[in-house]
């Protein structure tokens, strides 16, 4: 059933930042009509992903097949790059069947995602297309209503596992700084925002857009401990009322 | 009608970056369901967002009202400002009313946009409420394929108006940089990137995901004549295949 009338094609599906309502028409359609969808699933069985899709798959069609691909908690490279050797196996597999496969990605499937590694390994080989999704950057700057960048400002966004001296750098020359999985590193990278005197420009958030976000726009209110990896840091130069008023129109 | 159910808020709506089936179910939803809708109008009368959001707007409610704010061919601050006035006066009086607002904004309302004019205006005298949308950067890295950042790769976001020295010292010191508004400035970005050295790392994309979308990634076959405001040049440094090969994992 189904895979008559399916394009084969590997579909990258961005499911956006967490809350169900910011999947885009697109990815809740795709997900509905693919014949096969995979997602990555932690060792306590748990996808966030399919979490967040959980709608469209309900509303899926008729003889859906599911994929988890469990990823194991290590890193080390070798044992992970085998787990994408063996989905993409099995992904090739579903294609040359002549079924869809969408892969479900948390936010931008190339935007700090994993979908990156599933796709050097299956394009060329057959269709490839990517369903663009909500970023937890746009998710958080929304929860906090604090505009990422205005006329000439810039932004950089930085992962928490960046060195201390690039990270450093940016903070000294850089308006606006995203600082991706920032629970993990969570007091080293409050040392460095410190340190660069931007602790007043600094805000800190976790599951954004989810039932358990948190959000916080004083940081020396957190305590220091781990947090988790869907966590961010947002710095802004100067409060809104203060910005772009000086200068050339913006659109 | 309508305005007695509905929730009084001012809501910034993102409608993706022009594919109609990249708006979010939320940003179908609020804007089907919203008493106001306000978009901005160039002086031909031409609004790109009303054009994204037709769908939802045609499922719109009873008596939904329209509210184009024309925004003036000038880069004078001054004149602009006073349309953002009149505009945020004309959104409070209709919230003053029991009314709920959507305004509509291509891509995510928070970044690069002139929402954030409008937001300075109203936040505080009435519920405003941000709902998140897909940008062009992810819509772009989706058209070319590209992953934008892994590992540890960092990436900027740069306007096409900051400074030669700036824009250079971002091209030499990150991995990926995305160059916003680039047609606008596009003979001049292209030698700066030349002195870079990183012409072969460049990508440029306009009018991404709509029917006019242009993408190249030679971009030493692009003419040097001014190109539209929706425009984009994406550098990696690295081909997908070479990157992430010899690191820790990401997720």
């Amino acid at each position: 059933m189904g895979s008559e009338t399916s394009q084969v094609c590997f579909y990258g599906v961005g499911v956006g930042p967490g809350d169900p309502e910011l999947l885009t028409l697109k990815a809740y359609r795709v997900i509905r009509e693919a014949d096969v969808v995979a997602y990555l699933m932690n060792d306590r069985g748990i996808s966030q992903a399919q979490t967040i899709a959980q709608a469209a798959l309900d509303d899926g069609k008729e003889h859906q097949q599911y994929l988890p691909i469990q990823i194991p908690m290590t890193t080390t490279r070798g044992v992970v790059n085998n787990v994408y050797d063996q989905a993409s196996a099995d992904i090739q597999t579903a294609l040359s069947q002549g079924k869809s496969v969408a892969f479900l990605c948390e936010g931008d499937p190339l935007f700090f995602g994993s979908f990156a590694y599933l796709l050097e390994r299956i394009e060329g080989k057959y269709p490839c297309q990517v369903i663009p999704g909500v970023t937890s950057i746009s998710a958080g700057s929304a929860a906090l209503g604090l505009p990422l960048t205005m006329l000439k400002e810039s932004l950089a966004v930085v992962s928490g596992r960046h060195t201390d001296d690039y990270i450093s750098q940016i903070l000294s020359n850089v308006d606006t700084v995203v600082i991706m999985k920032a629970g993990l590193a969570r007091e080293r990278l409050m040392r460095l925002i410190e340190e660069a005197g931007r602790t007043d420009d600094a805000n800190y958030l976790q599951y954004i857009s989810r039932d358990n976000e948190y959000v916080t726009t004083d940081i020396t209110t957190l305590d220091k401990e781990p947090g988790p990896y869907f966590s961010l840091f947002i710095l802004t130069r100067t409060p809104l009322a203060c910005r772009g008023q000086n200068d050339n129109v913006d659109e």
